[in-house]
């Protein structure tokens, strides 16, 4: 039996490439800059060069790796192995990924959405494992999703479900690059999360926030106002407590029509932690029906940074379904 | 092979009964009262009754029959065959229905909630027909929902999924029965469509709806306000519009989350037609993705008030599946 998978996580800014050893065990990994490379062209190339390095740097040969999996931030049709487009990427439009790499390496690849393969790698090894039907949500610039029904990914009818971030929450509300307007992810995306937390500042309220970046309020981050928490700031905290609210709202609609047993919150901001999985609890306690709601573990991801690697290993496993 | 199944719905006012033969020709109907039996024991032997009656006038025995499926509104756990509870029946709460018709009527029964029976009835034999993943919304004084995927009934982890009524339209919004608010029910409900009539004609417009129900606005339905509009009166089609648009931004949100390729609307005020739907279809257009929109076709249920029996008959053949 191949016990090797090589695993891949084309992001904006890196490219990780990790060997991965029965499917939950990195035991090498390495890095490309992606902004390193002008073209596809080049990106590629050096991707599937990373890819036979890594194998043989561990002195291993073809005959040992079970495949290539790849995940990328994207409309991918994970079937037929092609990105549609890229996100954060520039020059990605309707690429063969998968039959490029496969011609280049000589080993079997499989692609698909990064939130799928995060999505999967919690699934069967991190805080999805033994769900049947589950939803993983990625906190980020951009929000996420990612939906399994009976122990399998669901990609809907042309491979583009999950788009959580992207369902109205209410029916009035700021545009959103999708092109709809009052998106959840506009209330929850990294960017809305800073622009809380400077109301909140500009209300005059007392926070730590504004000495970690040294009166800068450009420089707030969602990790600083999460410092700013876990060292008991009050403002941090509602600012925590306003976005989980927005969360939960979506969550528990979400629970009343999937009715899952599980729901993994997972990417950046979801290390704010406690406060934020209790405000989303409560709203979910109060707007969703009891039945479902009772059902739904609310919980945080597991597999932090790895997810896309581990679950990149899961994708080939399942070839790619 | 056998080739005719007896089938059930109950509801609140009628209890409709019917032989099917090859799972969507209804060859015999009857009818029972629901409110003429006091109490859950008198009401299912008499269902048991009307279905070996049924059998019996149609010169056909135990042998031929495949089974029975009974669909009825609320909380039912298909898989053991038990009613947790009916919605506008009372009396029902942890109610062994399956095993309790199979003891009276020595054959085999399936039964599941009306909405799963009306989208099973649709997926195989009426607006469904060919879909893989789909969701079906029926439109009353409630608002339900039933989930195919791949194919199959989706029904939850607790068998309680598709409440597509109970999913937030909006973060602030009107209690609802259900515990939560700002539910989508509480815009497009029964009730609500003509509360929308009556702030429309309360603002001083001109409408036929006035003179139909003798100037009585309590005497409004959702009936009344089809009738006008195809006579071509502008208040009734701007109430379509905006019921309408409330629909399309929760169908919205469910087309990015689950990228269906058909989105089917039944029940009664589906009936209000062309304009409630292009209403639909103008909201989605405006605010759902662009690749899951362009493959969901929104289109009308097609088998009408026989869909629960039919329905039913796809539930035998299925073993509640």
């Amino acid at each position: 039996m191949k016990r090797y998978v090589i695993a891949a996580d084309l992001g904006g800014t890196n490219i990780k490439i990790a060997l991965v050893k029965d499917e939950n065990r990195i035991v090498k990994k390495s890095n490309l800059s992606t902004r390193a490379y002008k073209g596809k062209t080049s990106l590629i190339s050096a991707l599937s060069n990373a890819c036979l390095e890594i194998m043989k740097e561990a002195g291993l040969r073809k005959q040992d790796i079970l495949g290539i999996g790849i995940g990328a931030p994207g409309l991918i049709d994970s079937k037929r192995g092609i990105i549609h487009q890229l996100v954060n990427i520039k020059g990605f439009k309707e690429v063969p990924l998968k039959d490029l790499v496969e011609k280049t390496t000589g080993m079997s690849v499989f692609i698909d959405n990064d939130v799928n393969v995060m999505t999967l790698g919690e699934l069967h090894h991190g805080a999805g494992r033994g769900a049947k039907n589950m939803v993983c949500i990625t906190l980020g610039t951009g929000v996420g999703g990612g939906i399994v029904i009976d122990g399998r990914l669901y990609r809907g009818s042309t491979l583009s479900a999950g788009e959580i971030g992207h369902m109205p929450l209410n029916e009035k509300g700021p545009n959103c690059n999708c092109g709809g307007f009052g998106c959840m992810e506009k209330y929850v995306g990294n960017k809305y999360i800073v622009e809380v937390a400077i109301r909140k500042i500009k209300e005059g309220k007392k926070t730590a926030v504004t000495g970690l970046v040294n009166g800068d309020l450009k420089k707030i981050t969602p990790e600083i106002i999460s410092m700013a928490e876990k060292k008991g700031d009050r403002l941090a905290a509602s600012v925590w407590e306003e976005i989980g609210g927005h969360l939960g709202v979506t969550v528990a609609g979400v629970i009343n029509l999937l009715n899952p047993e599980r729901i993994i919150v997972g990417g950046g901001i979801a290390d704010a932690g406690k406060i934020l999985f209790e405000a989303i609890r409560k709203t979910v306690k109060q707007r969703a029906m009891r039945l479902p709601a009772d059902c739904a573990k609310i919980v945080k991801a597991k597999l932090g940074q790895d997810a896309g690697l581990i679950g990149a290993a899961v994708l080939v496993r399942l070839k790619g379904k």
